[in-house]
């Protein structure tokens, strides 16, 4: 399955290009597997902090196909490309005007520990892995 | 005293226009103060955090006089405009080629509690509050 | 009347004390106010770019009431507070769980000119006047 | 040869973690790309725009080896990897405290074209090609 989310291109996403400044499509993909993980997972990124938990981001792999302009929307596309013991990856394709501009795929890893502890990588809650793996395996 | 700090205006600060977006002045007037309290006060943020202490910003005041554009260097001067129990007054003038271009007065105060409890004003540490009055007393 | 706009406050927006970093409240004003001039007066800033025109921010007041947390939501609303031949005054207020968080007034002229050439204050065009006049007086 | 850039790590760049938000770190290679390009290549990004020139980056894979935390200073180190007829491949590495924490691999592409017309890829100017080969190849 696909999750979606539109964001439109705001003067803070632009640079004197008049183009999206690539680094901001890093942030909009990390906000997008934000509300994935909230929507879809069932467990936001509050409630891991509060767990002394975390999914950070540990490979990225950005290519760019063609520019986006301000006041353009883009349909981000998610998908699930490998859901492992504590990692996953995230496949984000942006999409506007029917021309895919940009795909980010990302690896996250899902850590935990103590308030003060090293934070090191952990399985998946079985809710919060039932939960992707559906989405994942839904037609 | 007037605490000067250089920053050369990049692609990130730019809005489409060619000129620095105003939030991004407020990031730097953020660097500028948080510079300012690890060189000058000697309490970094870092160890205000490790301490569970901090200053958040209560009060801005930003007045822009003319934009600044791309591969300009801004001459940051940071004055004392009052040193209260537990608050401070920044002034932030941002100077480039002869000419004022913006000016941000800010009103910090100083925090502090525990890890999960809330913060509250608290008075300045003697040693922080001698050195930025000594800051601020000198010619 | 007031205009309104939620916006979820993500990772991107907080800061190592878990709260929203205060520069990230301005790049908000500045996306409300930017959604305002497209839905309510009917210039976007992408057609206003497209005219050489803009509405820079010539001023700001910033207070903070109360710190806005990772997860929770602000009901931002916009009210138009002084409309100009070619300003306009926005109150921008943060509200969350029943508390103002903060308020930001905004002072904006609209400008205009050559390609190259520099940005003059110029009178609002008429029907953008007009949309926003009547927002403005409606009860 | 390589390229060396200190970035100390403030509050803007760090999460609700206290660690680098990651796409943070493709602002600061941006940052120190933008600054070889003014130093090194001898044509500066506000130089590039005036000419209606670009280095835009079409690929961008990032690898994080180690977090970096609020006052850390990363020793950023940029290398030529690859110096191609319209092309340039960048490695940079954010290396602190004897570790390096994360990778960062872009492919820019220098494009040009007419004020209001689209950017096509276009050769290095002679000039600045060879200024970069002399970098890469010096011992």
């Amino acid at each position: 399955m696909i999750y979606h989310r539109d964001i439109r291109i705001e003067f803070n996403h632009c640079d004197p290009a008049g183009i999206v400044f690539y680094p901001r499509y890093l942030e909009m993909t990390n906000s997008v597997c934000e509300n994935f993980f909230r929507e879809v997972a069932g467990y936001s990124y509050a409630e891991m902090m509060a767990a002394h938990q975390g999914t950070p981001t540990v490979r990225a792999e950005v290519s760019y196909h063609a520019p986006t302009r301000l006041g353009e929307v883009i349909d981000w596309r998610l998908s699930v490309t490998r859901l492992g013991t504590s990692s996953i990856g995230l496949r984000n394709e942006a999409h506007c005007g029917g021309l895919l501009r940009v795909t980010v795929d990302l690896t996250l890893v899902f850590v935990g520990g103590g308030p003060d502890g090293d934070l090191r990588p952990q399985p998946w809650p079985p809710a919060v892995r039932d939960r992707i793996a559906a989405f994942a395996g839904a037609g």
